[in-house]
């Protein structure tokens, strides 16, 4: 379900038209829905191994919360026929951003679906939308407030989580949606591009930190993942411990590392139905208008790890289907543009340490990249 | 100069009018001007112990920044007769908000002044007020981009200090005070209250952090302290480690703690001057509008440090000088409503780790506590 | 009951005579027997609060062990009228090792008892002794084998225990108690003196840390506090965090900080019966035979909090009451050397952070000091 | 010169006679001497990237030690033509000591040298020997104590380097070389079999660790790697920082991770004439004589990564030749046994994270293991 498979054979993209209405005023990314196919599966393993909080649940969904939340969700589990991703839910600044929200993607020609009690528990009055990616991208601001667990330290794991920190989408042309995306107000921090220009990956911001979401190039649109934020580094070492005291450590899928894209430290799980979840800490401010944005060249190979070690081809491949608003899985397309792991460990591609180093790879780490060769 | 002294007996302050022009878009606290006795004495201690980068000096003034910064500064030190603060210095959104700044103030019946070229290095366009507290408050928005060295691990001590994260000041009128700000924009996300409602103390923030000000209770106008961030809680150990090391412990005045109000693991500092410096880390996102506000109770233990140790008297007490826009002492006026430490560890004060449990300290603890009412 | 009081008029303490019969063997001190008064109560403390596992338990006793433990306990809570402690109890290399304690302290005229099943479950042959100086020492080597929980990763709580460390006994006489110790194989690593030669407290260890068991000058036998360590400083400020969280911090009696002596990290805590308890973490490897004695000076205001901050006068005071081997609390008696809180923070105390400097503490801190001279 | 390449067809190797003179009696693993081909590039890395400390040095040499070490030296790097090992160094417990290792290893018949005056700089008399698996072990007792700076915390850098903790050597037949080692006097705490009998490796341990030196099961005798042990988990991630930064990665061979044989957490380099150095952290106590002995199933995919992460194959193939007495390699013999590469992810090689569990690989994670039968 969720390998990279060719896309149907849509034709290119249209161009995005550029609303004349206002947009909405997105405050932060909040909640994420996910289809999941055993319930008491997906909620062992997000409550019992990753220590979120249960805000509510019935037969059909289980409502969750990291630790410094307010709001009543961060992530929705429901129970469907196949993994996918429902809504990628922001939290707009006030009540009249849903207005703006449902004529901006109208007047775009998007679906739109409007729920004044809301789609899911906890939360008011809401809008979903088909995005030009095709996405289903949720608004709201209304919504029930529960206890901030920031101080409840008697409930704290050690891996703890403590916020939700960003979405990761996969699109094939990414400047087209960075340029939807920046239209919708958000701000590119930092890219991955190579010396012609083509782009890979954008990260992009609401609140001030690196980013509310990503575009990563590749077959789409597809989840790539959503990261929850611990306080330190060691909290997510003690993940990876706990897995391994289960024995199943299998879910480990890339890391713990440190970026060299947003500077933080980081981890990749794949939960039981694949879906791709990213624990994280430590990326910087970037709330200034004029932040500046890092570009990261393709072949520089510490830009996705800054340890270089090797990024894992599954995480260049896998991504959750997105569902339609009428829940049925949105077609892909694929890209055309390079792919960054060809360009960096496939036939022809290579990755650099030092920028005029290239061919100096230490004797014991060619086996490695000759391995790359052969993916 | 920084030790608690009566202040003049000057009237009570008039009521803060209300501008009708709009206030300017502070974006966050972002650097602090002090004077400082002896400029190469205070370079030691900021760049040689405390890590601080050096972005320019010259035989006045040394100007630094902490790790993840890419503006010219976040602290001048300022060679001067007498230990005091001459900028409290925050960025604004656009040029735009200079203008607006200037005619607030002006409104308001501030002293202004405006230097297009900047009042120090690294800074453009600038506007300094006296504000209606008495504190010499600058706004900016044109800076000079230096490298943001989050990447330089090379250059990163076990201590780095990554962020400025909020200014702290002494004003005798608490509730004054906040309305002041929040007309400003600024939001209060804590504050320490009584049954009766004197407001002890309040934090407000415009960046999504617990705070970018805060203001305490007590003779002023002065400065409480400024606050720089780290990474994890181990950077500020490591700290007290080398202050240890150096046998300079005594400019440890509290911690290190976790503190009640933010939630966040900190250290007070005194630097050669005895001006007051926080190492601070984790507190949580306060972005959203609804962010609760947290009210604590001043006779609870746990506010101040969340472990229940005590303040020493000299954190209530001390705080600096500030300065008007002629480089004066501005006068402090004493506060009338009740003072914090009288209430919690003076002749009549209490403070309780349980609400109901008032009585019930402790045998071993009592010593303890009687020594608070010796104060 | 453990507060500080004058210890009986019993005459000075005779020497200690040397044993011809050689020493056993001892590998490491083991566990503690603690006498409680409400085992509820204890058991809440010290399983649900700081997280160490019953191996076992009974209606008059509960015996835990920390997470990489593989030996039966590492501490016994035995139900009693009055808290105290039952037993200091080291493990030997061999079942011989047995035969040699208990000919080596009936040679001393020690009252000794020695059980071939073990005074306590899991425990084999034992043999308890009311040693020199009043403290009931027990020695064991065949022990119930139980599950190592260091790998067990989804057991561990923020704030795990993963070893115990050492004890710390109350003694008058500091050098007395060394000679018999070292007699006994123990040498020491660390010990604070004066000029004068006065020794206030000494740290001996068999394993290769700073110490098994550490003699501390004052009215004694008296047990002052039993050791557990954890992996890194982040695990201790969580268990401060988390008596924060459940309304206990008045059970914080020190810290947490950084040991001069040891190099240790710490935290100490009073338990519901007033026993005192420290955290422990990172000392340093003493395993040579030449290892370097470190020697204090008492007036070092680093020796005791290497940060220069305040030791409460409870610590100094306060130590739990030892049984005979009848189970009666054994009559103290009172140190006659100089006591160190009275030459470090009494009327004719000093201390110093530099020892050229001693005059020239910061006038913010003096407030701190006179403090303590009016103790 | 480190890739694993056929050993010389020597005979199979003879029992080691066991002496009935009695062994040394060895304290510890103490230091290593590296035969570095550039002196000044290696030092850049040792001493500049890691950390370590300069004792002494000349044209021919750099003695380094960690932090909290009170010996002369830990690591010895001198200059020669090929990089290569020229001693392992045991401190014993007595100057006797040495008289029982030389009398000890010319019983087994191996070539010895002493020096009464020492083979290097701050070590008194010493023996040298080819032990009977080939290796050049050192044994010393009398050596120049210098500082020791576990306090001097304005020297440590965010990756501190405190100890040196252990040796990994590698020979062809692991119960031979076990036997050997016990009979020296060493103790088994961990290895890895398989359900027939065979062992890849051992860990054994004079001190109070998991181990002074592993016996890893390959062409040899070579030497794997030599560890230095951190305070806590963050100073081995900030040598991964602060590597990346110097756009030194790729001497990153292996992790960071979790070990499953001993607990720790380790990290692999690679020095600049690839010499392999392991950073390491938090085993645990083994000092009992009963401490239980952990066996690790080959097949177990957490034994060597507890987060079951991939062992790239350099680690298994590349070791460092080791020095005779005279300076000459030493030649090699190759395993006849399994190889440890072959059996977990060779052609005919398999791993599980669940011993019932073997053929339910995710689907994403099949990819990877596909990747393993290819090398």
């Amino acid at each position: 379900m969720t390998s990279e498979t060719p896309g149907s054979a849509t034709p290119p993209a249209a161009p995005i038209p550029v609303p004349t209405s206002p947009a909405p005023d997105v405050l932060r990314c909040a909640s994420m829905e996910l289809v999941v196919t055993d319930l008491a599966r997906s909620r062992e393993f997000y409550v019992d191994v990753l220590g979120l909080v249960v805000t509510a649940e019935d037969e059909q969904a289980v409502y969750l919360r990291s630790m410094e939340e307010f709001i009543h969700h961060n992530l929705i589990l429901r129970k469907g026929e196949v993994p996918a991703v429902a809504a990628f839910s922001y939290r707009v600044r006030s009540p009249e951003d849903l207005d703006r929200a449902e004529a901006y993607y109208q007047e775009m020609g998007c679906p739109t679906v409007r729920n004044r009690t809301g789609f899911v528990r906890g939360v008011g009055d809401s809008v979903r939308v088909q995005d030009p990616l095709g996405f289903p991208y949720e608004f709201f601001h209304e919504v029930e407030h529960v206890e901030r667990l920031a101080w409840r330290y008697d409930l704290h794991t050690p891996g703890a989580l403590v916020r939700i920190d960003h979405f990761n989408q996969v699109t094939p042309d990414v400047p087209r949606a960075v340029d939807y995306m920046e239209n919708l107000g958000f701000r590119v921090t930092e890219d991955i591009q190579d010396d012609g220009g083509t782009v890979y990956a954008a990260w992009m911001r609401r609140k001030s930190t690196v980013h509310d979401t990503a575009m990563t190039g590749g077959t789409g649109p597809r989840m790539h993942h959503v990261a929850f934020a611990t306080h330190e580094k060691h909290n997510i070492l003690a993940i990876c411990d706990k897995l391994g005291a289960l024995r199943r450590s299998d879910c480990i899928e890339r890391g713990p590392g440190r970026h060299g894209v947003s500077n933080a430290f980081y981890l990749y799980l794949r939960d039981p139905d694949g879906h791709r979840i990213e624990i994280y800490t430590q990326d910087y401010y970037t709330g200034d208008p004029d932040n500046p944005r890092v570009t990261w060249d393709v072949h520089d190979n510490q830009r996705r790890d800054w340890w270089g070690n090797p990024v894992v081809p599954s995480w260049y491949t896998d991504a959750s289907t997105v569902l339609d608003l009428d829940g049925a899985p949105v077609p892909t397309r694929e890209r055309t543009d390079d792919s960054e792991m060809e360009v960096t460990i496939g036939a022809d591609g290579f990755s650099y340490t030092r920028p005029d180093d290239a061919e100096q790879m230490p004797e014991w780490k060619q086996g490695e990249y000759k391995l790359g060769h052969q993916l």
